[in-house]
Parts: C-alpha cells; sequence; structure tokens
C-alpha cells in the first residue's frame, strides 16, 4: 500500500484500524564501477514496499537523497547536509503527527543518514520538552537499518563475512540484484581493489569528499561485491520482510 | 534514464556529452475523494521519465514531498516548511554543480513549490553574489510546471476550460490514469461539489490548513475531475514530452 | 495616514473600525544609467501613501530593500538574501497579527521580492497548519505587485508595448518622475542599448550578479524608458490609487 | 545624498572620491499617548538626511523596523526577531562591501537595536576569521546612537536631567518635533503618569511584552516628554549633525 | 594540560610539536536520586585530564551541556536542542582548525550527543565537499565514548552485566565516587526500583520529557547504581586513561 | 553549590526555597604573552562558586567558551558565533524555565559576549510576544560583568586608572593570580608593548581576526598587566562576591 497511490479517505480508513507507517529511507551516492547509484534507496524501498503489500501497511514515498557529503568526489553523488537531512524529517513527522499518524517507521538504507536523522527526531521531541508539555508525546518513532534486522544480520555475515565491508557491500548488491534485475548483472561484476591501494582511516567516519576520493579511489571500501549473487538477494528480500514485519507490528503495539 | 538505475562511471561519460538532468519535483497531499495522493510528484515524473527515456536524458530521483501545509488538515498529507524545501533545492543543486552538471532542470507538479524553489535558486546564486565573484555562475537552472509547457496549456483549456480549476484538476486525474490504470478509476469519479458550497478566497493565494478546510470541505478546489479521460491523459502525456524536450535541449544549448 | 506618524492609541482607534494596513515593498538596487535606485520601492510607497492619504487607510513605513542579488554587481545595489528577506516578512505578518491587524496587503515594485515573499507567508501559515490548529487563521495576507493592478497593465501595454521590458521599465521610471520630479530629469534620458548588446537568457529567471552584468552590461533589461513622461506617470498613479483602493477594500470584506 | 534618489553611475563616481555610508536604523513602535510611532527612526532618519544633504554623504534607505519585542503589547508595533534584525545587518553588510563601501556607520534611534546590530556585524567578520584569512578585512562597521554623540549628550542632560527617563524621552519628542513639526503638537501633552504606577524592573533590560505593559500602563518609562520644546528639537538636531560629521569623517579617515 | 590553564605562546609551541587536542563531552541532567547532575561531563573530563596531565596533552574545557531534553521533565536538567549542540560543535572544530589543531578526539559521556555531535562533523565536512575542494581536509575528528574503549568496557560488563543499564549506570557513578568523593556517598545508596515499575521503550531511543517520566519515576533506567563501589571507578579510570592514550595517539598517527 | 555536584532531588528542594541560578560566562582566548588563555570564564567561575559556596546559591557549569571571533588569529583560541552563542543561551534559559528556576543570573567575563547574549534574552522572550500572551513571563533574566559590579569597578580604576586598558587587564590577571596561583607567575611579568606599536581602532569595537592580529601584535590592547599583585586580585574577588551578592538577591526580590 504505497501512500502516493492511495486516496485521502482511504487513509482516513486505515487510521481508523492502525496507528503506523513506514518510510524507506536511503540516499543517491556512487557504488563503485557497476552498483545503482540508488542502492542505498532501492534496497529498503524495495523490503518496505514488499511488506507494505504482503502485510496491508502504508509505505511513504521513499526518501531517496540523504547525507553523503563524502562521496560528492564521485559524478552522480547527491547529498543533503545534516541539518537539512534533519530539517526534511521533522517536517516529515511533524506533518504524519498532524494528519493522525502514531507509530512513524523509518527504515534506512545509508549508515550516514542516521546521525541526522536521529538528531532530527530529538529535537521533535525537543519542543514539547521544552514547553514543559505534561503529557507524553503519543507519536513515536523508530529507526532500523534494513541489515540490522535479526535474520538478514545473521545471513549477511554468514555469506560475506568480513566481506561484506562497509560500501558497496555484497548483502546490498544483491538485494539490487534481486530487486532491479534489468539494471545490474550478475555476472562478470569487477574485484575489489587490492586493499593494499586503500588508506584506511582510524574509525568509523568518514571525513570530506576528497579525503574519501584519496582514500578508495574507486569508491568502495572493503567490501567485495562480486560475491554477491541474484538469490542472495531473494533470500535478504524474504527475511527482511519478515523481520520488519515483526519489528514494525511490535512497535505498533509498544506503549 | 534514471539516475539511481545508474552507475557513476556511467554519468561520468554522459558528463562527457551532455550538461542537463531533469528533476521532477511533486507533492504527497490529498486530491480529494478520488484522486492519487502522489498525483502532484506522479505526474511530472511519469513525463520526466518517458522524456529521459525516449531521448537519453538523465532524470534525478523524483522530490515527492513539497510545500503542501495548506492540505494538512487532509489524512495523508505531508508537507515540508518552505524553509525545509529551499534548503532540500539548494543541496540538490550544490551537489549537481559539485559533480559537473551546469544544466538543471526543474520538472514541477505543484503549484505551491514554485516560491520556495524559486527562492532557493536565488539563494544558491546569491552566495556568489555577495561573495562578489566576477567569473559568471556556469551552472543554470530552470523551473517548469507541466501544465504551463506550450502544448499541455492548450490541450487543457481546450479540453476542460473552466472545469480544469486549481486542485484535483482534471488534466492531472487524466494523467495519473493514463500513467497509473491500476491505481485509479476512469469511470463513476464523483462529480465536484456545487460551487456555492465553496467559500472562495480573494485571490491566488493560501491560507493555513483549517482555513483550506473549511472554504473546500472536500478537498477539491473549483474542478471538475469526472470530465478526465485516460486517453486525454495519454494525449497530455505525449504532448508534455515533446514540449519538455523542446525546452529542456533549448536551455541545455542557452549560454 | 502613515503608520510612523500616527500614535499608538490613534491606531488602536482605527483598529475598531478597519482590519487593514499596506507595506510597501520594493527594493534598492541600480536601475539602468539614470534610473533612481530606489524606483522599485519608490513606486509602491507613493501609490500606497497617496491611497492611504485619501481613504484614510494605514500604511507601513516601506520596505525598501528587497531580493536583489543579481544586481550586486552595480554600485548602489544592496540586497537581502532570499532567507532573510522571508524571516522579516514572518515577523512583520506576526507582530502585525499580535496587536490586532487580520488583513495585511502587501504592494509590491519588484519582481525578485514575490518568491521570497510568498514563501514567508506560506511558512507562517504553517507554523498553525503543522500544530493542526482547527480554527481558520483570522490573519489574511495579500500581495500585489502595482504593475499587475488592472488599470495600470492596460495603460503600461498600452503606452509600452514590448518597450516595457523587465527591468528599468518606461513605467516605473514615468512613475517616479511624477512622484520624484526633482531628482529625474524628463527629458535627454539615454536611449537603451542596442538589444544585439544583450545576451538573453532562457528564460524568466536570472542568475548571480556576474552572469547579469555579462547579459546587461548597462543594467537595463530590453526596455526603453526613454518613453517615460511625467504624465504617463501621474496617469498610471491616478490609476494605480483606484485600483489600488478596489482590490484593498475586496481583500478587507473578503471572509 | 540619498541613495535611493541616485543613479548607479553617481555612486560609483562617490566611490571613487569617498569610501563611507550612513545607515539610519531605528524602529516602529509605541510612543506613548502622543509620541509617534516612528519616532525612533525618524529621529536618526532627520540627523543622517541633513548631514548628507549638508555635507555631500550617501545616507541608505532608512531601516525602519527594529528590535521592539517588548513593545508588542501596544497596537501599531511591530518588531524584528534579534535573529532576523541580525540577517538583515549581515545582509546590507554584505551588499555595501561587494560594490565598494570600506566604512560602513550605522546611526541609531533605537537602544532595543544594540545588540543584534553588534551581534550580526561581528558574525559578518567571524565568516573570515573562521577561515583564516590572514589580509584584515578592508570593511569597517561603527554603531552609534544619536543621543551618545557629545553634543547632544550634554544638552540633552543639561535640558531633561533624570526626566529624560528611558522610553518616549523630551529628547526624542523635541527632535520629532522639529523634524515632523505637522504630525506632534508642542502644547498639551500629557503629563507622565507617577513613577508610583509603574513597576520598576531590576536593571537596565525588558522582558516580554505582557511584562512591559504590566509596568509601563501608558507606555512611556520614566520620561517626562511634557518638557520638550521644538527649538530643543532644532538645538539637539543641529548638534547631532555637527557631532555626526566629526564621527563620521574620524571614522572614514581611521585606519 | 589544560587549555585554560595556558598561555597563548604555550599552544604555539605544542602545536609544533603534537597536532591533537581531546575535548569531554557531556552532559547535565538527572541522575536518578543520588547520582551527581553533572555524571555525564564529569566523568570524560577526569579521564580527559587525569589523560592530559600524564602524557602532555592539551585538554579543553569541558562541554558541561548536552543533548538531554528528555530529561527536562526533571529539576536541575538543562538541554541543548539538537541544532544547538551541532552549531557549537561545529563552532568549535572551526576555531581549532583556524588556529592549527588537526586532530581533534571528542571524548564523550552521554549516549544522547553521539547524533548530533556525529551530524556536526559532517556538516563541517560538508562545507568543503560541497565546494568541490580537491584537496583533502588536514583536520580530523573522532569520536568516542568513555564507556566503549576496549578495557572499560570490558570492565564494565564483567562487574556488572545486565545491572549496568542504560542510565545512571554502575560504572558512571563508580567514576564519580573516584573522581569527586566528597560529592557522593559510596554507602546507602538507594536500591533501584523495580523493573515491574518502569514501562520499558521498544527500543533503543527516548522520546519526549513527559514520556520518560512516565517510564522511569525515578529517573533510572534499568540499572542497579548500588552495585558501585569507589574502587570500581578508580580501576574504571586508570584503564580508561589507558585505553584512551592509545586511541589518541593511534588517531594522532593517523594519516 | 555547584549544579552539577548536586543530585536532582536536592536541586527541587533547593526550588522550594529559592527561584534563582547564577551561570559564569566567559571565554577561552589568547591573554597576551603570560595571560591564561581561560582568564574570562576563570574569574566569573571564580566569583560564583566562592558566592555561591558562602551563600547557599546554586551555580550552573561555566559557558567557558564565548565570542571571540577576532581572537581566533592567536593559538588556543576557541570561538562560537554570535549566533551559535545566542541559540546557547535560549536553549539554557528554556531549560531552566522548564523545569522552575525563575530569576537567572548570568555573571560575564568577556565584553565580546554581551550583545549576543542579550540578544538571545530578547528572542527567548520575543517568541512569548509574538504569540500575544497576556500573562507576564515569570522568568526573568539578568546580565552582569563581573568588573562592573559597584566596588570591583571602584577598586579597578583606583588601582590601574588607564593602565586597565581593554584586553588582558591587570584586573583580570590579578584575580587568576588569586583563585589559580599554581598556573600564573606574581612577579617578572611582562610589560606592555609601547602604545605606539598598536594601531587604535576608531572605537569600542572589533573587525576580524587579522585586523586584531594587526592592530594588537602580541594580543594585549592597551593594558599593562605586570601592575596585578596576588592581594589585588584577594581583594577584587572579595568585593565581587559580596556585590554580586547584593544585586543577585536584589534580582531575586525583584517583581
Ligand atoms: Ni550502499
Ligand atoms: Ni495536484
Ligand atoms: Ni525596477
Ligand atoms: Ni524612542
Ligand atoms: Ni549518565
Ligand atoms: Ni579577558
Amino acid at each position: 500500500m504505497r501512500l502516493e497511490l492511495m486516496t485521502s479517505p482511504a487513509v482516513a480508513a486505515y487510521l481508523a484500524e492502525r496507528p503506523g507507517i513506514v518510510i524507506p529511507i536511503g540516499a543517491t551516492e556512487q557504488h563503485g564501477p557497476d552498483g545503482l547509484i540508488g542502492t542505498d534507496h532501492l534496497c529498503p524501498e524495495a523490503i518496505a514496499r514488499r511488506f507494505g503489500a504482503r502485510d496491508g501497511v502504508i509505505v511513504a514515498p521513499t526518501l531517496a537523497y540523504g547525507m553523503s557529503q563524502f562521496h560528492l568526489g564521485f559524478a552522480g553523488s547527491i547529498s543533503l547536509r545534516p541539518s537539512t537531512l534533519a530539517a526534511l524529517i521533522q517536517d516529515l513527522v511533524a506533518s504524519l503527527a498532524a494528519t493522525g499518524f502514531t507509530r512513524i517507521y523509518f527504515l534506512n538504507g545509508h549508515g550516514g543518514n542516521l546521525a541526522p536523522l536521529r538528531a532530527a527526531i530529538q529535537e521533535f521531541y525537543a519542543a514539547r520538552s521544552f514547553a514543559g508539555v505534561t503529557e507524553p508525546c503519543p507519536v513515536h518513532c523508530r529507526v532500523r537499518s534494513w541489515w540490522e534486522l535479526d535474520g538478514v544480520d545473521a545471513l549477511r555475515k554468514a555469506l560475506y563475512g568480513a566481506a561484506e565491508g562497509y560500501h558497496v557491500t555484497p548483502s546490498e548488491i544483491a538485494l539490487t540484484l534481486a530487486s532491479h534485475p534489468d539494471h545490474i548483472a550478475e555476472t562478470d561484476r569487477p574485484a575489489p581493489p587490492p586493499l593494499a591501494d586503500m588508506i584506511l582511516h582510524g574509525g568509523d567516519n568518514y571525513y570530506d569528499a576528497a579525503d574519501f576520493r584519496r582514500r578508495f579511489p574507486d569508491g568502495r571500501v572493503v567490501s567485495d561485491a562480486s560475491l554477491a549473487t541474484r538469490q542472495h538477494g531473494e533470500d535478504l528480500l524474504a527475511l527482511a520482510v519478515d523481520d520488519l514485519a515483526k519489528d514494525f507490528f511490535g512497535f505498533c503495539r509498544s506503549v
């Protein structure tokens, strides 16, 4: 049930039954020599839409643009500043709250979104807290990246181990092989550059775009997406839909 | 050629040939008793994607959320504040400029977006102008709403006249009948409420959501979408693609 | 009745009778070799003050600075960023609303102001809409540029046709000849540069200041202000005052 | 020499000779039962324009709106938020810097403007300092309130002593008697309310509008404007023009 | 070596030898019935200052205020909005970059700070990336919470297991017992409320202040700080200093 | 009574008795060849903490970072932009208001903070005033710099006269000699540079960092801190505590 393909009265009827909505959020950024630029939003979109259609849950239009500043050194990458992404999230949450949703679930597909996304949700609540409102806010938000869902996480570790890496991961490439088979080839995908060609940074963070390009000249970060297969993608997708269903409905029931 | 389904090297190759990109921008807001909530972004998306596929032009992921604050009184409407939309646009333009695009074309599907969109583009240029840069900015932006393209505008006036109205117009409904035939019925669509049931405002502007709902209780504004047919939509779509081609390539050639 | 020349008790008495106020808004920017830098705010100021004095309507102090970033390549131009102008407008509207005005009419004299002005008004309403207020906002805003008032528009087209152009128009020069006869000469004004000296842009938008200066080296945009006469200005001013009266009082009565 | 009544080429010629400009800045706020709402901007405007005309110095359009939030409890008061005023000031300074002015003098008429005005100027410089620019900024800003100019300050203390008070001061009323004799009566102005009717606050600051109105029910703050005469105003105005000349030209010469 | 107790020439001399600085960052928020309100900033401050003194590393003044909006329902809690904290961090990083530091290490003591802190650092880099700077930024930032340092993490899990909980943890109470022995009693600290008195939320996030207070009426979140001892604190502090030394110097050497 | 060393229940008990809190605010900026970088926050911190301990008044954690953009040309200086400092102040005031404080006293140690601090407080009140709240805000804020307290001001003028200067003043150096005797030597402090080596600016304001460094190459501004003694510092500190007590309790009692 894609929100954009429903009518307003149908949404009103849904809200009488269910409190929740899923918002896929990702990025539009380089994914190495053969990954799709939209990988990070196509993955959560595919999972959320399959889940929404199967279980009768509303899925909002995908947030295709995310916080990808460190990828701006590669053609076709588009980024929002963290503060812009945060403003966007606050407005979505406030809109959904104004029209009656009380369980808002962000299914994320890009690690760089997490800090602005969480900051935005806290900023939304802060307005109430500073104003000293004594009634708890009925609107709850939840953020999950698709790869941290239980079954998905177990499978991707089992399939790829350290080759999963940090960017252009085989699991996300597998997922796009399943969801967009016409746009990415299953075979003859390039092997990853040797680790020796990368200047690893000292932790889990990225700096600016020029620094990223210096460290990872072809855009991939310690991952070997040549391991991905379409069948892996189908399996990951099926697990993700099941995991999401469990997590989403639990969230909807929580008080 | 949807950007999200391309690889970064493919975009780099494109940029060696062509300077331009099309960004569909719309809204996610109530469209009366039977219009699709996504109408305003589904229309420019359909036009842009058909054009991009036909003529080999890159189309960015659709901006599905727009400035729809006056629709927040109806279930399923989602709005950005004007300042948020403006920040979003500035970041997109700056990203595209950073990675080499110099002709950025926004194909718009929602009137309420125009002011924030234009303000944002001027804010982008203002940074250069305040800094006293004496080299003209190589990046040009253009904004067009699909209904003002020449052929489209002539046809919708010929087909519907005053019944075109201002919101939930027969032309946009016709377009979604063509682009999303499975999600909206061509027949038995409800007749518009009598004009006498509306409290018309004194101009071309909208006030807050409660005021909008008071004036237009079922969400439609002086339009009769029951006139729309799928064939109208096909005709409008075909004209729009031709018009867009002419306008976009002229823009790309302009100095 | 200029607000700045009234006392607060007199304003309170006025508000018991009338709901509305007129705010002239323009710009401070180059107007070619012989136009006044203040042309864009002097015109709506002259119209609004003559109307206010004649019909007993309060006129606020003129907003002399507007969104003129593309004129910053010429000495004496001053610009606000779009976001600054928007903040300014929001505060004026909120102040007037707080002290009891419910019909706020902006009489505009500069095209570049329209997008930020309209965005600001929507941002003002958005606060209410996001908060889910169900009582319609009693405060209404209206924006009109003086040249689009019916009688004025007809006369300027009749007098100048295509020579009206886009910047340093004969109609605005005529108006300043009438309103500020000591500061601009009626005769011997320079002929416009040949069209061939201009690099026309591909639409209705401007880019950065360096680009503007490149296209329009002496600051005028496809207009022939040498056609303007003081009598034209008197006629335009008289029509504008009548038009404004009709439009303003209609707005005050609207629900 | 009012900027708005000059042409751009005339400003360019001026800049070849002189580096400086004066910007009158004030407020639009209640001034008790008989003071003009525009008093705070009419005073610096009168001084600056008389000085500019006499000594051939450019005076920018008056900033008529200031930071007057604590006056919003009285009809006709209009305020900018401090952050809006600061944004406005930054844009003016940046514009003037971009077109060649290097000595920018704010002649202020409202105490509430000082903090935002000074904060804005520091924000302007901060951009350079954070960027580590090692060339000193050639643009200097100066802020003076007209009543602190030497001769003016001495005379107002001599004339009124403690009756000068803090708001609706006899000196500013005297100045408007001189500058706008048709709009304020020299005789029969109301005596101030007894001090006993005021709840004085514990310092030099104001709180919110409701608090101000509670403390100072008729809008005047410990001042006796009934002492003002037109002749006082003429004397103050003449002194102010001389003081401003000395201070402005010293500023222009400073390195 | 506390920055505030050094002279500027001494800092200049240090920068010739070492590139890095440590910034303790925490919060000022309720810590249940007997925890210190400053716990979250006192802990990283104690660790950083002991490390700085021992190993000759500059430690900046502690950021004592953090993002604690969900604690505002308890007396003495003070919060920054996420956007304010982000602005603060950006200015610190930009200042340190401007004066020559290239390795900036945030030692964090409050989980709620992480999202705004990381968003701020990305916003700092985004300015460069959007501008298309092709030289990698020489300034690197690193964020670590003291409890995730290797040795500390192992010890706290060994000591407390599940009783560590999420807020008012025994490890942080132990640390303050060691660092501020005069301000918190080692004995007779209250037992935690029964788990049954808490309404656990469905994940790792907090909502508004009223919701937090409803769930956790005495301010503690699933932790048993009565297990903490001063000796634990001394051990944790010693491990933390060693861990920090290793991590900080590795960061300083990284390229 | 340092807030960070109290428990939340203890603060709640305090609030039943007393309405007020003191917040020391200063800066972290170069203080010439031998002054401590933290001088501007160490001074108000020392005064406030001695007062708080003596008279049982809560003192918040010190705001160690202030608006010091013009010092960024010297190693170790850290600055907030004026707008960041203002946001910080607003959040502190709003937090304290939300948890029950109604008299908020800022004891300041850096002149550059005053404009942003005052602007922030007015912005806090403006929200209420724009909203038209008719109940006076119960929360009052007060700003005082320690050197303007009556007794302190008299003594520093008596001790140093013109040698007090504007930055690295003997009075602040004396205060740190008393409060931090281990970190600054009482003897052999360098004589000030000859006045002839300074390019004095034309007033009471500073421009950008490069300009400051050009005017004041060693960082001191027309002051002779070699006059300071520890005994002076002890005397100033004692007077300051007494002055603060009088001023703070008067503020707490004010209506
Ligand atoms: Ni990815
Ligand atoms: Ni529509
Ligand atoms: Ni004009
Ligand atoms: Ni006044
Ligand atoms: Ni804690
Ligand atoms: Ni100092």
